[in-house]
């Protein structure tokens, strides 16, 4: 089973690469973005075929090592 | 409108960061994990209303700064 986790920062929290980002795209000449935040993508697979297991190990995960839930929210999906 | 780019490296190509992710996780006692690979998001913020032309302009963007297209791919998808 895969699942994928995207982890981005929590609104409020600052995100200076986002806005070095929105900086590039602009002097790129891309003149219609007015705001980009940065996350992180893991995909992981895990040996269980089982959904449920599967969301509550992935979750773990996250509270343990993938996101810092502090300043960062997490979501998951299983895709396949 | 805003639009999700998830950018993650090519099958075939080295994840050595997604391997380090794997390791810790493992030694953290998630034994039913088999691969991680890591990948970026951009939350991008458009002043476009027009979702086809949102498109074309984030898919500019990925070919000119978000993604190194000779080893990543990127998925956009529109978010709101």
């Amino acid at each position: 089973m895969k699942a994928r986790v995207i982890v981005t920062l929590k609104s409020g929290v600052l995100d200076p690469q986002g806005q070095a980002i929105e900086g590039s795209l602009t002097s790129l000449g891309f003149e219609g973005v007015s705001a980009v935040r940065q996350g992180k993508v893991f995909d992981v697979e895990l040996s269980t075929d089982d959904e449920s297991s599967a969301r509550e190990e992935i979750d773990a995960m996250c509270e343990k090592l993938l996101a810092n839930t502090v300043v960062e929210d997490y979501a998951v999906e299983i895709i396949g």
